[in-house]
Formats: C-alpha cells, sequence, structure tokens
C-alpha cells in the first residue's frame, strides 16, 4: 500500500473529511474562537513498543483533546503526522488510523489531513483544532488569592492506561472556572505551572488517589490526564471533582504541601 | 535548560506570541477560510544529520508554507512538535527555533504553540494554519480540458536546498487558476495527483530545468518547491512561471510525456 493507495482507503472511512488536497480547509463559526494544540506519541519515550496500533491512534488524539478539554472547548478537526517502520503491514497501518478515528468520531473530531513518513520507529504528531465561545477559553493564568483548588478524578494512574479526555467538564467550567489545565506531566508540574500563570502560589491539602497508587505518584507522575482548575470560594463543584487545596499568596509558581514547599518534579519531556 | 526555561526563551523571541498554555488560541477573522496542514521533517529521511540547526527549523516551516502557498493562503501562524537528542546544547535548540523564526517573521507566521520531547534523532513536525477568503481557496480539483499547464521557476533542483515557498504566487493566482499543487514529491507524482483529483489527464510537452539537473531528477525529484498549476486558454500567465503541457482528456490521473505515458515515480514518503 503506498501513499495513495492509503488516501483511498482512508477516504472511505467514517470520521474522515476533506483529506487528499495539499492543505484542509476549515470554515471558522461565527463567534468562535479555534484552540490550536500539538502533541507527539513517540515509540519508547510515550508508550512501550509492544502497545497496539489501535491504541496507539487512540492515544495520540486522546492527549492533544485533553488540552481541547483544558481550554473548554469543542474538538472539531485534526491532523496527523505518522512515521512508522517500513515493516510494519497494512493491517497494522489501518488499525492504528481505525483507533485514532473511533475516539474521533465519539468526540466529534474529524480527520481532515495529514502526512505520513517512513521512520525506524513509530512517531505520532496529532494537531487538534477546538472551537470555543469567543474570549471564553479557559486559560492556566486566571487563578485568584481564595480561589478553591479542585481535581476531576483520582490520580497516580498506573502508565499505559486508557485516556479519556475531560471534555464535558471542561466545557461545564466555561465562564466558571478562574484557570485550569489538564494534568499531562503530573501534578506537581502542573500545578507549578498553573500558578505560574497565574502569578499566585498554591496550598495542597488532600489528593484523592486511585487504589494502589504511591503519594509519589500521585503528586509527580505523567499519566493522569485529569483536570486540575480553580473556581471562586461561593461557586459550587461539578460532581466527580474534589477540592484538593487553595491559591495563596506566594511567590509565583509555589506550591506548598504537608508545611514543605513541593518542587516541580513532575514529566519533563525535556529535562 | 528545561521546558520551562525554553518556555520563557521563546517568550522573548519576535515571531512567537501565546505559548505556554494548554492551547493556543486562534481569532478568525470574519469572511475567511482556515487552511491547516501538518509537515514532518525526519533526521536521515528528509535531511541530512550534519544540517545546521537553523536550516533545520526553517526548511520544516517552509515545507509547510509551500503548501498554504499551493492553496493561495496567508500564512497565519503555527505550531512545532520537536523531538531531538539530549546530547543537543542550548545553543543548537534556540538556533533551530531562530532559523524558523526568521522565516516566520518574514512571512507573517506567528510560533504560537507546540511540544517538546526528547529521543535519539531529530525530529520536526510543524503544523500551519493559513487563511484565504470564503470558498477561494485552490485546490487540485478545478482544473479543465483544454487548460494550460503552467509551472514556477525551474525543475531538478538539488537535495537539501533552501525552499522558498512561492506564497506570492499563490496568492496572485487566487480567482484565477483552476487547480494548484506544490512540487514537492516530484513532478511526475504531484501532477498525477492534480490530474487524479481533476478527473483528468495530462499532456507534458516541456519542462524547464535547473542548470546541470537530469531529465530524470526534473520529472520525478522531490525538492523542487514550486508551483505546479492550471489555467484556463485565455488567462495570461503571472510573470516567472512557464507552460509545461495541457490537459486533455484521458483516464484520470494519466500523464503523458515523449508520446509515452509518464509513471507517477515520484518521492513517495510512504512507498
Amino acid at each position: 500500500m503506498n501513499e495513495l493507495e492509503l488516501v483511498d482507503r482512508l477516504r472511505l472511512m467514517k470520521g474522515v473529511s476533506g483529506i487528499g488536497d495539499d492543505c484542509a480547509v476549515y470554515r471558522p463559526k461565527a463567534g468562535e474562537d479555534l484552540l490550536l494544540k500539538t502533541d507527539q506519541l513517540i515509540e519508547g519515550v510515550h508508550f512501550r513498543k509492544t502497545m497496539r496500533p489501535a491504541m496507539i491512534g487512540e492515544r495520540a488524539l486522546a492527549r492533544a483533546l485533553s488540552d481541547i478539554a483544558a481550554a473548554g472547548g469543542h474538538p472539531r478537526c485534526c491532523l496527523l503526522a505518522l512515521a512508522f517502520p517500513r515493516t510494519k503491514s497494512e493491517r497494522w497501518i489501518l488499525a492504528l488510523f481505525r483507533g485514532l478515528l473511533n475516539l474521533a468520531t465519539t468526540t466529534g473530531t474529524v480527520l481532515v489531513g495529514g502526512d505520513v513518513a517512513h521512520d525506524d520507529k513509530v512517531h505520532c504528531s496529532v494537531m487538534v483544532v477546538g472551537a470555543v465561545k469567543r474570549g471564553k477559553a479557559l486559560t492556566r493564568a486566571g487563578a485568584r488569592l481564595g480561589d478553591h483548588l479542585y481535581v476531576s478524578g483520582k490520580l497516580g494512574k498506573p502508565w499505559d492506561q486508557k485516556i479519556e479526555p475531560r471534555l464535558a467538564l471542561g466545557r461545564k467550567l466555561l465562564g466558571k472556572a478562574t484557570a485550569c489545565i489538564d494534568l499531562s506531566d503530573g501534578l506537581s508540574l502542573d500545578l507549578h505551572r498553573l500558578c505560574k500563570e497565574s502569578r499566585a502560589a498554591a496550598q495542597l491539602e488532600h489528593i484523592p488517589m486511585v487504589r494502589g497508587a504511591s503519594l509519589e505518584r500521585a503528586l509527580h507522575g505523567g499519566e493522569d490526564y485529569e483536570l486540575l482548575f480553580t473556581l471562586p470560594p461561593h461557586v459550587k463543584p461539578p460532581a466527580g471533582t474534589t477540592r484538593i487545596g487553595t491559591i495563596v499568596a506566594g511567590t509565583a509558581g509555589a506550591v506548598w504541601f504537608a508545611a514543605k514547599k513541593l518542587a516541580p518534579r513532575g514529566y519533563d519531556h525535556f529535562a
């Protein structure tokens, strides 16, 4: 199967539209801002060599959708830049696309373009376009002194777990949350980022953990893909979220836990 | 330099805006369609290991901009997904970004986001957003029987040559060209694609070649990054372009040259 044949096969698949031109054309709706995000998923770095292709495709999209969720957006379309070894079969390639497209169709995301190449290992970059009412995107920057700090779900999930992007929750937080970020690099690092952008500090009080997780993993693990957000004290939090602390005065980016300063030791892909 | 420090450094650089959040927010202008494109540049596949970092950054963006040119668009913003070995110095990393940002600023493209990771070789995926007047994007699909076929510049350029995306030419073709594609995989393959999408065939007559190029390279080489386009017979072509053939009746995608059918042997990254 060469590239021309792959494009022909993909065109027949559900969740694919407008591929096979130099660019995809996207018509924005009036009154909306677009959200842009790109994320990499590299064999041996972000996932095990043995991961099944459908899981790789799903995971590559899920990671980028988690960021759309954190901004409170609706996903609209995506592009996939995919490199893989020559030894991969046609079946393997199509399974990867099917994994991605299953999640795409359940979340309203259309695959509109991409690029394929051969390389010695699997490398996926997914680019997602989301949309949000003009001027309403959630950012990391608006947390205020006294805001309560919340997280969805429980933390400390093991490596290679299925990612369920918190899209519905993100949209519920629009107009309510003062700041929001997705937990993709661990609570300590992502909370540091939220606080730094908001020019504030945070006091952590309580960490909801998945059964069997260590505190170390709940604080610094990078596999949670939950939303971390702040609400003014009088705002009622959505169901399924837990208060974990408070925004306090202090050096921008500082995080306190159990009477100690917590270093941003979460997974830095680049450290 | 960790990821947090890199983001802080990049924020001070010209051509960078809005980075450091989960998503970049882009506000579309009324009456415009957006053009979306992603392209990969992989060490050892698309460029030599010895290529200087500024050249890698420039080339990664230039390849994606060439597609925006082919659609007749104005580039607006871009995102970079970058993986590189741990051994690369801070200087090397910043040089790569400077190379990309130099081309970004001269073309009006703003770097609004990205993702960085470590890997055993350099891998860049650039995602570009362009804009074009609503409904006016050039596509591969509109060539009609009797249209004249043109190409910008000369073909058969050597490997690793500087890419100059034909943005100004692409915009001049808006409302005039019936079909357009950029030559990134070689004339034989890209003309096949244009004809296939237009459900037509083409007769090649004359190939303008760079000094020293072989006919083989001019027909099948993948380093030209010129625009290939069709105009109705009565439309005067822009300066700097050469007529190379005619759209004719025949099997969709068929290309004829020197009384023989020309196989789409251009560079298929995936074959």
